[in-house]
């Protein structure tokens, strides 16, 4: 910390993103981007006359985007905030909604970023306790005194939340605005956007890193009541009223309108998904039901860290954490199926029973 | 303010950016943007290859881009931060130092955002008087006790100190970060960025917005002692890993390489602005000595809200705040000599004397 740095931030953790890339044949599996390009409609939108546009600032507003979201999820423009990632609109809102207390609840595991902006922004964090199945118990989210904020499907687990649960829970806490990232609701999860109608205290985010298959354009939504995201705008307003780049609302709102293209690379994903799965258990692993776009899993005898270390060696990067509860998984992105036939093959490797799968075929 | 909202913020004025263009024919002179297109490096940056790689995260480090500040302004790597406008940067800025008291000194008329940050994150900011003639005076900023940002050039006024004048401050705040913002330092100051090495206390910002013609790419860029760059890479990493967006990285490292290109832009651009304050004071115009991208002017019979209503009347935007200070004055951005021609011409009208100037011809 150097002499000037403020002291209350001295303990803040800085996010470690994923490892990049040091090889070009490195299979990367550990940022849960999508292995699928952008959408055709995307490098359409971008030609010289939007390049050389560049010169003028972004519409503060981004009407364009905020409009073709609205129009996807049938809601109205009032309805919808974007952001420069939804990890700008998670710090608006720790830093906007907070009671008096600034209490703040969200799981012990879950996206790390929450606690980031808890320990910045919030008076106080309280990280709920997971149940013996890394599973989120909605009756520990009832009836709380602060605001709540749920990954669903959760991170690194995949495991996700019916919206009758999510719905008890906005029912249980009247008083208490719900945050429900849906980073990684379209594989499968039950998306809450439905209950944006009836349930005043509820706001969802999305992004447009994983399904829609844009993580280096930066673009993250929030959807709820019109007065919700009138305060997430007033707030953004004041930090970044330009926050969204020319680009990325022109790459955005042409990802959008591309539905078929989305839905094609989602079951892609998912197809892949439930496979790897199959062969992941078929060779003895433990594999959470996840409803995500990584599976996570462990092997009894093989710690979290040695497979992920193995891999590595074998230039396939995934995710590890040392966090005691979960330091015998990993949590390993769904690639393309080549990738994950890759994946399999050097697990099979570690495993020593390539030559038992090589003698079948 | 919605019934979740933190009453901490409730005080927050929103930034008001530059009213957008309504109709085409209109003639933007109210945002400082560049009247010049990206430079040519950016567009052929840009090709299917980085579009489908937007699936991607974008590098955290940003390291093309820090790669290619350092090297245009001789520096190391170590002495460089990036963010997603130099709005994000001054965000952040405030946040990371401050004194145990959060003391922060400005000018009382200055870039509104700074007022903003300091309401939102700071204990105390104190709004230092201009001059009579709207000047800084280097000895009102001697010897402080918090933290001190300084536009050089000031906005609105375009009136910019010496790099002498600035290093008097600096010497008089050896343990106060003074920060000086260079948005708009490429049409004419003497830029700090030669003072870093000498003084750890200093910090500079500057911007693509303006002399690199990328406003609607977002990137603004720090440059201090590798001991604040770090703290604000600290700040940074914990809320926006990934602040800056693909596409607007490989723009940036473009535009910077592109130094003949910049160069040009900016003399013609100082060339547009000497002529048209030289017709502004013969028309009989109070006109600063701007060494900004904008002109700030007031004619003695007429108010400066009354111009720029006029002026907008005749779709011409240029800014007017009702500051008692300065509410005589407007801000005029340089656009193109063409775009100028019908401002200096729609001036003439306003002041009925079009039918003399067209004699005179």
């Amino acid at each position: 910390m150097g002499r000037f740095f403020s002291i209350k931030y001295d303990r803040l953790r800085p996010y470690e993103p994923g490892e990049p890339i040091q090889q070009k044949k490195t299979i990367k599996l550990n940022t849960n981007e999508s292995p699928y390009p952008a959408s055709p409609f995307v490098y359409r939108s971008i030609d010289q006359f939007e390049i050389d546009n560049l010169r003028l600032y972004s519409d503060p507003s981004a009407e364009k985007l905020i409009k073709a979201i609205a129009k996807n999820f049938s809601l109205d423009e009032s309805q919808v905030a974007v952001g420069n990632g939804s990890d700008e609109l998670l710090a608006l809102v720790f830093m906007a909604f907070q009671n008096q207390e600034g209490r703040v609840y969200f799981p012990e595991l879950t996206y790390e970023f929450y606690s980031t902006c808890a320990e910045a922004f919030c008076g106080s964090k309280i990280e709920v306790p997971l149940g013996d199945e890394l599973t989120i118990d909605p009756a520990d989210y009832c009836g709380l005194d602060g605001t709540i904020v749920l990954a669903n499907p959760n991170t690194p687990t995949g495991l996700a939340l019916t919206r009758a649960q999510v719905e008890a829970i906005l029912r249980a806490n009247s008083d208490n605005l719900v945050v429900i990232d849906e980073a990684y609701g379209d594989y499968g999860a039950e998306s809450c956007v439905p209950l944006i109608e009836q349930f005043s205290n509820l706001l969802v985010i999305q992004t447009f890193s994983k399904s829609r298959n844009l993580a280096g354009a930066r673009i993250g939504f929030a959807m709820g009541s019109p007065e919700l995201i009138q305060d997430m705008n007033r707030i953004k307003r004041a930090f970044h009223p330009h926050n969204i780049n020319r680009l990325s609302v022109i790459a955005g709102t042409a990802s959008m309108k591309d539905q078929d293209y989305f839905k094609k690379c989602i079951n892609d994903v998912k197809r892949t998904r439930e496979a790897v799965a199959k062969e992941l258990r078929t060779l003895g692993f433990t594999v959470l039901d996840s409803q995500a776009n990584f599976l996570f899993a462990r092997y009894p005898s093989l710690g979290g860290g040695a497979y992920c270390q193995a891999l590595k060696e074998k230039n396939i990067l995934v995710k590890h954490s040392d966090s005691p509860k979960i330091v015998d998984y990993v949590r390993i992105t769904i690639g393309t199926p080549e990738q994950m036939e890759q994946l399999l093959k050097a697990t099979r490797d570690i495993l020593g029973i390539e030559e038992l799968r090589d003698s079948e075929k």
